[in-house]
């Protein structure tokens, strides 16, 4: 029962939490007069000093004294004697643990917005490194029309913009205080709830005890989260691996991110992204044992949440290695250009542009166009040639309403610049996306 | 092959969508001079006798045209010949296609916050009924704490109150067109995506087209608020089913929500509050399923992405229906509150509030008083009585400091009333929560 | 509530079951004299003829008379009259329906066994045909060492077996009549189970009337079968949609397994095989849904239960199409050859072999001759040849324990050749995999 | 990087496995003349030495040494010098990761097997003792019609039976080595994989080495099956939550089982159980986890799989935790058959009987006889009487063909008594049922 009961080597990791809201909760106490100013200092300078101690790396783990909130209560009890038990004065277990962990989730969500900007910076500097650069733009994993390196690293910054969003709403969803909720119905104390969660950064205490104590929906969020985090994470990590591969061979991953093979000095494999690929299976498994723990359970506290908190942490921790990681490969791998570009001409990709080109200039109705341009796809295929090589005549034997315009469009530098539509592929649009990227991030900042 | 590939089966729900959506871009396409005018009231014409069609049942399933994108086509291909071609001028079946979903899932979560609206108020207003009726307040479905009905109701108000802000975040963040981004890399004709945005409802168009084409974080966003939600219904499910109980006996269901028996006509199954629970169970699958889709998928689209609706669709017909059964089932179950108050008064649930009396009027410290608060229960438990049928002798034989005092303090009732602090279970505290609520939504249905 | 209660837009698929069920049932009742012969005869011949009538297409969906059971209840009634209601006698609809779920479930079993093996043969076809053909085999999609397609091909054949077992076990666990246990204790009636088991080709009665109607184990069971197997497939999928990149080029699609785009004639999307992995998600999903549904409800039946049909019967179909596709797509694609090996050849793929030579021909210690051969790859690098092309003149003045043996071990034929260790890629080996498996076959086949 | 691609703080648990099957390789090794026998001695008792170390608690984490086997190897090196080198001849980390983890995996379904038969024999050990003491057997959580605790014990024993059958398939399906395999291909030295397969205790060597290290089904099966077991665990811990209620009161947790409070003494928190039903979550959390590992994965090993052993190992630990402590609280729990007869007796739970009775005895059809139960279910409930309290001269005044031989049947007692179908809750059918198991496990024990 010990083994099953005990989760100190779990929830040790909130110390810090507990010991903020235990200091927040006695100065109100005192401030209230419900225990003597003698009382809080004393149990404020106790508090202090566990802090320091566990800083220190002395938190000795003790089964018996099952988890961080007792050890931190008895280790009070050895420092000041009686008047640590008044620090328990309205409140209770439920709601200390319920604002612990909010505190805990928030620094997480803090942490993980930081983990994202920075990530979105890497994403920024090398979009505009290669703002200009073709490479193929796929669908179906098929050479479809050519983009620039810097539109498909800006489609990632897309994401992240998301990302950040949903931890932000998710952080003043979150933002309300449980402390004072005592066990599940409030206190007969005078307690001020509003100054403790001023202290301790909160919006405002949560409007109904019941549910302060049973509440995880900030939980699940985070999780949430981090789980679409982490599939984009996962969508980036699979390109890194499919362009490290020779087949592609559209990047050389740094020696920092990749582990080499004494036998194989040349191969580089792609270890962080896999990784990266992998923490994301992990940290969505942990999403679904929130749901899982949370689905059919009755109001108010139930021991079920306790199994709230391995999943968090792990959550988390792989997030933020995820993060750090996918920062570091995206600034330090080596694009090659060239390879990227060879694989755009390669596929004909410029199809659209002559069928564009047949509607726009010719009149030629939509479907009429795109059998034109298919019938010239199959002249170059068979004469092994790009499309733009294969010649006027070539092009004018298969329709005679093309003529020398559009030879400027079939190449694969005029397809990309041609995209000039909003948030489309041409150069100008990237440059302006990332203009416009900075000027949120100082906009951000500036706040 | 034409079994795997064909979605028409389940994508033809979004004729709706389909035909919004093109009327927007056709009209702008004439604005912009891309089409003629002729042909773009052509076209407006055909699509408005398509809808008329369709809304009539006349939308003959064609697996040969694969999905519903095909059927339009089609049709108006039949109706108004060639200029039906120039429809898909400057557009492609990928932004088509996620312009179409994104109409889909912004309705549904429009719906979701009318659903979640309707439950808040029948919850609301069950509150008031009883808002001063005792009821155990349970922890580890044990009885701990005396609560009030109405409290306990409120709490589920409270659950929505974020369920609806997860909707509306959700809203916000997905909120922007793709429509023109054409097949991932925008389009050389001069098209105006913030006509075509504005039109449909859009907030702007997307930022970058090869995340519009790939994004489906809009189908991830809805699921995640619709199995949070469903977990919060499922919770309260629970509840009914165990309230309904014999054992429990706290509520009557209402015929109309359950399902009897020829042969037991005094048994009512709670039917609708058990499917609750087993539909949360197939959403966070829907979820589940999403973010398996995802992960991994390079840019830009994939064919898998076609099996995103199916789940979507799933979710948001199960939780339509949840919201709807749970309203009416709160809105018409007879509480029982002769029994709630029973089981509130049988399990000594006043102990805590002797020891806070000891606490706060008798300086006794917090775990002494606890100590003594045992002794008491014990004392009760052993003749049979609940603590404030004990008698004052009894008391003062347990600790001298117990005084008369005490004695107001041991009710049930006495016990609620005390909890006054802000969110606590107090009387006076869940009518001003049922104020603020009426007032919060009175603001909400005025803007 | 009528909405939400009613399943029989769902469950009228298990018509047949239901049928088949209550003719064993009535024909015990019979033989035990617990109804007569001639009503038994009465509820056959009305039966068969409902069976008749459903299978025209003549059944009409009531959602008034909730389920497929009072749906063939009510009919038989209108045919038969009074005699209909006595086919009720001794059993409820609680061991009804979880009999129905269980034949259709074993019949789900025995489909799935059956593209389980249409799969494996055109795998073992296809390895047959490419047995020494040289590829690359890949770790971390890195090019390693060379193998044979055959060998690559057969890899996937051994999952099958796996998962034919994994169906094969839940069949065997399953295949328990669960008629007779009643609404859940049994029943007085003198019924005989053993027969009706035998009549529906179980292997024997359920041995506790609670668990009968409780449990969905059976359900499960072919969930993670179908999870897993869909696994295996979309990474089979993966592979599809990897080679047919233009980078890649392993293998061409064909027309039947891939859509085209009328103006790029040369692409061919491998929607079949996205697919695939999409269905994976969908079925994963599934599983997921009931163990949710399941977890923490008390026995006996609860309509959460209900639920339990919609996933199973979702991840049926799409197990199904998914074997079907999958074995029409390795029958007729067209693997090229000379873009694998020349893929292999590309990336040095032989210094493992050279590394070996070292080891085992000049006993050159482990860790020393993969330095060595770490050199020979350097070496060749710089030249831009292949480890084979570098000459034994280069080699010697990397090592001068290397001698002209070694020549014949460098190419990637001599690598795929020697790899002779028990389950290794050399072509004697797969063929005698390729053997034991068609014995597997036969001998599967013979009983 | 390194903090991302280091895996030793969680593979460390592998350590025995990785020596054991080193131990193997190399003596293998030296019998097939590949390393000389001084060699192997050597590494023998290097190995010997380190495990002995490991034993001892000295096995010092070395983020550089990334993972268990560099450790081993590392250690290895500085005991014997070069000849630890020759260990790795002929394999390499591909398949020495997968060798032990099916070591660690199998030892994993050999424990849980011991805990479930701990489970078994707890269960049928207190059927035995209340084999006629009855309940409400429940369906919908409403009472339905009478059951004994022994038949409803022996209803989770029946799950268990399954779930055993499962991790034995598991076993069976996984017992074969990968050792051998190499990296992917195999490998051009003659090692004895029938060799090494015996000596750890493997059925025979796997077929194919690119499926040897890719293949993690193995993970998945030990996962499913302890997430099934997990669910059968949460289910009973469910109802013991459920009958610790006040409202409930069918049982009496044991001291060691739960926990109390110092305020409320009476008061147990049945924590055991509800950690229970958290572990089930987590369990399926982790199956979830590896399943979307391995979706879409290419061959051959990736990184990614490095993922597979954090989940693994949560899911192995809380399993033990879960069987272990419901096998204690089962056994030390006390029933309250007073409460358990009253519930049944309160809920005229004996209706069907009369029915039956009416059927079988008076001839009277089946709905007509369903009827008049329910007639007298209300008149027994208008009197507030129980059936078998209502007197013959009530139930002749409802129906005329009821006579007194229907009194005995109206009893719980006689309810239970009648249900004597097989697998049926008479006691005589559990006494039977009881037998029958320990005659399984005794032939189980006998082999």
């Amino acid at each position: 029962m010990r083994e099953i009961n005990a989760s100190i080597s779990v929830d040790k990791r909130l110390w810090r939490e507990d010991i903020a809201a235990s200091r927040a909760h006695a100065a109100m106490l005192a401030k209230q007069g419900i225990v003597s100013s003698d009382d809080s200092k004393a149990i404020d300078e106790g508090l202090l000093q566990i802090a320091a101690e566990f800083e220190a790396g002395q938190l000795n783990e003790d089964p018996a004294l099952e988890d961080i909130h007792m050890h931190v209560e008895h280790r009070l009890g050895e420092l000041i004697g009686d008047a640590a038990g008044r620090l328990h004065t309205a409140r209770s277990r439920n709601d200390q643990v319920a604002t612990d962990f909010k505190l805990f989730v928030r620094r997480a969500i803090d942490e993980a917005m930081l983990g994202i900007d920075a990530l979105e910076s890497a994403l920024i500097a090398r979009a505009e490194q290669h703002v200009a650069d073709v490479m193929p733009g796929f669908t179906h994993l098929q050479s479809g029309q050519p983009v620039t390196l810097g539109h498909h690293l800006m489609a990632y910054r897309e994401m992240l913009v998301r990302d950040r969003s949903r931890f932000s709403d998710a952080r003043k969803r979150m933002n309300e205080s449980p402390l004072g909720a005592a066990a599940l119905a409030g206190t007969g104390f005078p307690i001020d709830r509003d100054e403790t969660a001023a202290a301790l950064g909160f919006d405002r205490p949560t409007a109904n005890s019941l549910d302060s104590v049973s509440d995880r929906d900030f939980v699940v969020d985070y999780l949430h989260a981090a789980a679409q985090c982490s599939v984009h994470l996962s969508r980036l990590a699979e390109e890194i691996v499919l362009w490290a591969s020779q087949p592609f061979g559209f990047i050389r991953l740094p020696d920092a991110w990749s582990t080499g093979s004494s036998i194989m000095p040349n191969k580089r494999n792609p270890d962080a992204a896999e990784l990266v690929r992998g923490h994301s299976a992990r940290i969505i498994g942990d999403l679904v044992t929130l749901l899982l723990l949370l689905k059919g359970l009755p109001l108010a506290y139930a021991k079920d949440l306790q199994d709230d908190k391995a999943p968090l942490f792990d959550a988390h921790d792989l997030l933020e290695l995820s993060l750090a990681a996918m920062a570091g490969m995206i600034s330090d791998l080596e694009f090659v250009p060239d390879r990227m570009r060879a694989a755009a001409a390669a596929g004909h990709a410029t199809a659209t542009d002559l069928a564009d080109w047949l509607v726009g200039e010719a009149q030629v109705p939509f479907r009429e166009a795109h059998h034109i341009a298919g019938r010239a796809v199959a002249a170059a295929e068979a004469a092994g040639k790009a499309l733009d090589e294969l010649g006027l005549e070539k092009l004018k034997a298969i329709d005679t309403r093309i003529d020398k315009g559009v030879l400027p469009h079939l190449s694969v530098d005029a397809s990309v610049a041609s995209r000039r539509s909003a948030g489309g592929t041409a150069p100008e649009r990237v440059r302006e996306a990332i203009a416009a990227a900075r000027a949120q991030i100082a906009d951000r900042e500036g706040k």
